[in-house]
C-alpha cells in the first residue's frame, strides 16, 4: 500500500494536534465559533471516540482498567476508531461543503503509537492511512508545548497520559518532524502564546482555504 | 509490508476454519481431548474474543445492536482482536511447546471481510498479517459445507450470520481457494462426514507435526 495523500475537493478539513494540555480543545471551539459567525457550517469533532463504536473503543484504550494491551492491538483500535470517524462523520461533512475541525487525527496515532511504542513507524502509518483512505487535513495546527508544562494541568491521568516524560518528549518530536516535512499543510504554534494570538494565527492561515467551504 | 509467513519452531499451531455450523468447535474439542490423552499440553482457543479486550470487541462486532459498521472499522476490530490473541495467548503457548488449537484465525478475516465485503483483499491481508506478525498455523483444517446446510442449525443469527446466502457462498469459496493455494498447510474435509471420520483424518494429518510438541 502506498499513500500519496487525499485532500477533499469540497469543504475544509482542519486538525489540531499537540501534547496533553496544549489547548487543542480550547482552540477547536474558538475556531468553530469564529467560522460559524463567519457563515460557515462547522462540524467540531475529535479522536478517539466521536462515533458510537468509537466511544466504546475510547473507553477501552484510555481506561486504566484495561491494563496492558499489545501495542499492535492498541494501534488497530485507534485505527478502527478513525475508519468509522472518517467514513460516517468527516467525509460526509466535507462532501456537504462543511468545515470539519478535529481535535486529534492520524498524526496522533503516528506520534503516540509510533514514536512512543515499539512499532515500525512505516507499517503503523500504512495501517492508519488505510483506515482513513488516506484522507488528510488541508491544515494541521500543531500546538507545541514542553510535556512537563502540559502536565501541570492534570490531576488524574489516563493510560496514555500516565506514560513517562520521555515518552511524551518523543511524541512532541514526532509532531514537529511531521510538520517540518510538509509545511504546506502544517502550522506550528507555541502553545504558551496567548489564546487569542494563537486563534488569530490559525484564522489568518485558514482564510484562503475557506473558499472551499459553503457559506450560509 | 510483505509477508512470507512465519511458522513457530516450537509447539504446534492448528486452526479450524469453515462456515457457520460446519462443526469447528466440536472438532476442536475432540482434538484437544485426544491430544491431551496422548500427553500433549493443549490450549483450546478461538477468534474473535478469547482475551479480555477480545471479549469486548467480539460483542461489538457480533451484536446486532451495533448496527452498520464501516467495513474498514470492522476489519480493524477483528485485526485488533487477533493482535491481542496472538501476542498474549497463542505465541506464548507455542513458545512453551504446547499445541494451540484455534477455532477461526486470519483466514476467517480474509474470507468474511475480504470475499464478503467491499475491501481490497490484498490490503485487508496486509492488515491482518501485520496484526499477527504473520504467524501462521502449521495446519489449517477447512470444514467445507454448503452455507444452506450450515444454517439449518441456527434459530437466531448474529450480525455476520445474518448476511445473505450469496455472502456465505463467497466466504466458502474463499476458504477453498486459500486451501488450494497452499496444500502443505491445509486439509479440506467434507463437513458432512461422520464426526469421528473427520477427527481421524485430522489426527492422521497432524501426527508428523507432533514431534514439535512437548509431551508430558
Amino acid at each position: 500500500m502506498r499513500f500519496p495523500g487525499v485532500y477533499a475537493e469540497r469543504g475544509v478539513f482542519v486538525c489540531f494536534e499537540g501534547g496533553e494540555g496544549s489547548g487543542k480543545s480550547t482552540q477547536s471551539r474558538l475556531l468553530r465559533d469564529a467560522l460559524t459567525a463567519a457563515g460557515c457550517t462547522v462540524r467540531l469533532t475529535f479522536e478517539p471516540g466521536d462515533t458510537a463504536v468509537g466511544r466504546e473503543l475510547r473507553r477501552i484504550v484510555l481506561s486504566p482498567e484495561t491494563g496492558v494491551l499489545d501495542d499492535r492491538c492498541e494501534a488497530l483500535l485507534y485505527a478502527a476508531d478513525k475508519a468509522e470517524h472518517v467514513a460516517t462523520l468527516v467525509r460526509p461533512a466535507l462532501e456537504r461543503g462543511e468545515v470539519v475541525v478535529t481535535d486529534r487525527y492520524v498524526d496522533s496515532t503516528l506520534a503516540y503509537q509510533g514514536a512512543g511504542r515499539s512499532l515500525d513507524p512505516a507499517e503503523l502509518e500504512e495501517v492508519a492511512r488505510w483506515a482513513t483512505g488516506d484522507l488528510r487535513p488541508h491544515l494541521t495546527v500543531v500546538l507545541d508545548l514542553e510535556p512537563a508544562a502540559g502536565f501541570t494541568r492534570f490531576e488524574e491521568r489516563d493510560r496514555i497520559e500516565g506514560e513517562s516524560l520521555e515518552f511524551h518528549e518523543r511524541v512532541r518530536e514526532a509532531f514537529l518532524a511531521m510538520a517540518k516535512h510538509d509545511p504546506d499543510h502544517y502550522l506550528v504554534l507555541d502553545a504558551r502564546l496567548p489564546v487569542e494570538e494563537i486563534h488569530d494565527a490559525v484564522r489568518a492561515r485558514l482564510e484562503p482555504l475557506l473558499a472551499q467551504a459553503v457559506r450560509a
